[in-house]
């Protein structure tokens, strides 16, 4: 039984990683792999829990540090009991936002210093790093654009304003730099075809 | 305004220790000294829903690590909307457990590493440290039968076993001795009034 691979997404709101993370499950899965669909916050049912508790709420409700914590309270568990089961079982993750979302909206967002970020990165994902990261990069008007005209507000960092996911864009293109080993940045201003050939392109450099 | 002071009761189970704290609490107010009663994990309306979510279900429902996440999560929005406000504000907080408990129950019961747990606590506690910690000692044959026999489980940790709470008892006596400035070992053998007046003499000794 051959490690299954661990694929992530990434990037700010209305970037269309969702689309893409399904289109990219189907895709492996008609190659013939085994593949698990999974996201953050949540992923495991103690971890939805958490992303309950996390996401709920007025957009002050917790300090970036608390915040930080229950990200990572989250990723632990999700760890645990869906990534780390499945590519020990030799089947592919393929997960929508992870450690660098927390690198992205907790530290260059909330404030959270960047090296605690890092400490906690090694204690709680420690080996379990991702084999391939894809950061979905688009004008910050475009993506919030998109965000609020779909009318899905998955989370409410999309009300915090241009300049705050100015900071989150400019953090995941130094992310794609710093651990250029396991990133690609995606081009995310395209149609669904465009940017699926993009991400295909990505993972069979990468990973086939 | 000065700065209140902060005292944090900790020990194994079945010590007596809410018992104590509600005595100590009386006592400092007939002085005529503000005083908030709280205690951990909780203490503020965010850190009782993580506290619901961290002590519910089986005992091996969270890893060591999602637990000591968990914990820190619930301590710093502790600390934000109680503790320092309540400090800053001139009032003395009473705290029942605090991030001792961390240190015994995560690390030396749970496994968690020494060293990540420092540093989770210089991040969220950071200068927030208690004025004076009373570690309330004393056999664990006596506290757990102490703590069964009252019919109250406060936790699912007084299920885990002999072994595991002789653990805790040994990180908490070791912690006395590293951190002697604001730590006192109070022998919790004996009945409530003379355990109260030892209490009550740690207090006059190192804070009035």
């Amino acid at each position: 039984m051959t490690q299954g691979r661990f694929i992530t997404f990434e990037g700010g709101e209305g970037a269309g990683k969702s689309t893409q993370v399904a289109l990219l499950v189907d895709r492996l899965r008609a190659r013939g792999l085994e593949v698990v669909r999974t996201r953050e916050p949540g992923g495991s049912e103690g971890a939805e829990e958490i992303r309950a508790i996390a996401l709920n709420g007025d957009a002050g409700r917790w300090s970036p540090m608390t915040e930080t914590m229950l990200m990572f309270a989250a990723r632990s568990d999700h760890l645990d009991k869906t990534i780390r089961p499945a590519l020990a079982a030799g089947r592919w993750v393929v997960c929508d936002r992870f450690a660098d979302s927390s690198r992205a909206y907790q530290g260059a967002g909330g404030g959270t210093p960047g090296e605690f970020i890092e400490s906690l990165d090694a204690a709680v994902v420690g080996e379990t790093q991702p084999d391939l990261t894809l950061i979905f990069d688009l004008p910050v008007e475009v993506g919030l654009e998109r965000a609020f005209g779909r009318g899905l507000f998955e989370t409410r960092f999309e009300s915090k304003g241009v300049a705050f996911h100015e900071r989150l864009r400019a953090r995941f293109l130094q992310i794609a730099e710093e651990k250029a080993e396991r990133c690609v940045v995606i081009d995310a201003v395209g149609d669904i075809e465009t940017i699926e050939a993009r991400v295909w392109a990505a993972v069979e450099a990468r990973l086939l």
